[in-house]
C-alpha cells in the first residue's frame, strides 16, 4: 500500500486576486504533501484547494495555509455569490488510502483543535466528524453566514466544538470535518427547456425522492443551447455513477430527450471508473489485481 | 513515465508437468524485469507465461527461459488439444507504456535472430514483425504443426526469416513477434441453446462479417446451464470492449435470450477499463489527468 493518504479540500474566500491564493497556497511545500488542484472562482469569490499528502504532513502545511489565509482575507469587505462564514470556510478530510474515516475524523478534530487554540477561530466538527446530528450539514452550521454569526454563535446549540463563542473579528469561523470522497457529475441534455432539467433533477436527488447519495440541481447552459443536470454524488461505492446516469437517462426519455453527454468535474476516484466499467460489462469476478497496469505495479513495487 | 516497459507472453509445450514449467520460468529473476502471471492448461498442454520488464533485461530474461524451455521439452514425445510447432511455441512482445510498436518490432527481430544463432532453432517473425503479409498469421505460419514441418521447411515460400531451413530435432521452431495487447473476453449469455451462442459469435467476429478487431466462437457450459460467446480483442482502442459486449446483447435480443454476465480472462489495461467508462457515461473531455491516483501519482512522481 506504501504510505497513507489523506486528501483535504479547503475552501478560502477569495477567488478574484490570484497574487493573494497563490501567497497562501504557496505554504504547501513538504515533500510528502502536494497541491493537485487549484481552482478560482471570481463569481463566488472563493477558491478550492487540493492537497493530497501524509497525515502530519497534511496537517502541518494546511494549518500554515490557514496562518496564510487568515492573514490576507478579511471577511469584512468580501463579497462573492457562495455562502461563507470563514476566510478558511470550511475543511473536509477525505481518506484516499491506507487510511479509515476514523483516521480523518482523529485527524480532523486534532487540527480543528489546533486552529481554535491557534488562530482563535470557533470551529465546528461536520459531516463524519460531527458532535451532534445537526452538525452533520455544513448548510446548517453555515446558515446565517460571517454577517450574523455573532448572533448565532451565542446561541447554546451552536456553541463551537472547540474555541469561545466568539466570531473572529475578520476570519470568521471555519468547518472542519471527514467525508467521502465527493464526485461532481454533469449530465448534460438535448434540449433548451430548463424545466426539464429542473424535473428530472428533483426525480434524481435524495431530498425530494431520489437515490440516496445524489445531490442535484438543474441549470441552463444558454452558450451551448442545452440544459445540464448537476450533481454531486456523495458516496459513489453506495450509488455509483452508472445507476444515476441511467436513471437520469430514463427521466430523460419520459420527456422525449436524450442525454447529449456528461462531464465530471474536478477529479475521480479511479476505483469509480473501473466500478463504472464493470457495472457496464456486466463483469463478474472483476478485481482490480484483473489490471495489467496494477499487476505490474505489485510486481515492481512501484507506488507502493 | 518512468522506465519503458514491454510485456512478453512465451506460450511453452508444457501444461502438465508443474516442475518442468516452475524450473524453466525461474530463468526469470532480474531486478528490471518480473514474472506477472502464469497460467498452465494441462488440456492443451501448453504453459503461458507473463512477463513485464525494461526492453534489455526482458530479452535477457526470455533467452534464459528458452534455454531452460529447449533443455527441458521434446517435441517427440509432447500430445496435447493445441496445435504447437515449437518447445517455446510463439513469443509475443506488447509494449506497455514509453516504447512504441516499432520498438517491439525491433525487440522481436534482435530476439529472434539471437534465438536463431544461438539455440539453431529456426524463427518466423508474425504479426507486426512479420517479413511477408501471409506471415501476419500464426495460424498459417503453424500450419502443419512440428509434426509437418520438416517438409513446409524446404518450401522456399517458409524459408524462415532467422537460422537455416531445418527443423531442431526436439525444439521445432518458433514465431516471434509484436503485436496490440489482446484482451480475452468472455459474454455468457441465459439460455443452454449452443447455437445461439455461435450464431452471435459468427454475427460478430471479423472473419464471417463482424467487427474488424473481434475473433469469437461459441462453447457450452454445461456445468452452469448457459452457453458463451468467447472472443479476443485484438485491438481494444480501435474496437472498444463495450461496441462488442452491446453488439453481443443486440444480437442475443434477436434470439430472445438476455446477456446472463461477462468475463475478463487474464489482464486488462486500465485504458481500456477508463474508455469502457467513459463511452458507457457519455463523458466528454474525459482524460487520465481527471483521476485522482493519475494526479497523486504526477504529484509524488511515484511509478512513472
Amino acid at each position: 500500500m506504501g504510505s497513507p493518504l489523506v486528501e483535504c479540500v479547503p475552501n478560502i474566500s477569495e477567488g478574484r486576486n490570484r497574487e493573494v491564493v497563490d501567497a497562501i497556497v504557496s505554504a504547501v511545500s513538504a515533500e510528502r504533501c502536494r497541491l493537485i488542484d487549484l481552482s478560482l472562482d471570481p463569481d463566488h469569490n472563493r477558491a478550492v484547494i487540493t492537497l493530497v499528502g501524509e497525515p502530519d504532513a497534511l496537517a502541518d502545511s494546511l494549518l500554515e495555509l490557514v496562518a496564510r489565509a487568515v492573514e490576507r482575507i478579511d471577511l469584512r469587505t468580501h463579497q462573492g455569490a457562495h455562502p461563507r462564514m470563514g476566510a478558511v470556510d470550511v475543511i473536509p478530510f477525505i481518506p484516499v488510502r491506507g487510511v479509515s474515516m476514523a483516521d480523518c475524523v482523529a485527524l480532523s478534530r486534532r487540527v480543528g483543535e489546533t486552529i481554535a487554540a491557534r488562530f482563535g477561530i470557533p470551529v465546528y466538527l461536520y459531516e463524519e466528524s460531527a458532535s451532534t446530528e445537526e452538525r452533520r450539514s455544513l448548510a446548517a452550521i453555515r446558515e446565517g453566514q460571517f454577517e450574523r454569526f455573532p448572533d448565532k454563535i451565542k446561541d447554546p446549540r451552536w456553541r463551537p466544538d472547540f474555541g469561545e463563542p466568539v466570531v473572529h473579528p475578520t476570519a470568521g469561523v471555519t468547518a472542519v470535518g471527514a467525508r467521502e470522497f465527493l464526485i461532481a457529475f454533469n449530465v448534460n441534455l438535448a434540449t433548451c427547456d430548463l424545466g426539464i432539467a429542473k424535473r428530472i433533477a428533483s426525480a434524481v436527488r435524495f431530498s425530494s425522492g431520489g437515490l440516496r447519495y445524489v445531490k442535484a440541481l438543474g441549470f441552463d447552459l444558454p452558450e451551448r443551447g442545452i440544459v445540464q443536470v448537476s450533481m454531486n454524488l456523495t458516496s459513489f461505492r453506495k450509488t455509483p455513477i452508472l445507476r444515476v446516469f441511467d436513471l437520469v437517462r430514463q427521466e430523460a426519455a419520459r420527456h422525449g430527450v436524450l442525454v447529449h453527454s456528461s462531464e465530471i468535474v474536478g477529479l475521480v476516484p479511479r476505483e469509480a471508473l473501473y466500478s463504472t466499467a464493470a457495472y457496464a460489462l456486466q463483469l463478474e469476478g472483476f478485481s482490480p489485481r484483473s489490471v495489467l497496469e496494477e499487476r505490474i505495479e505489485e510486481a515492481f513495487g512501484e507506488g507502493r
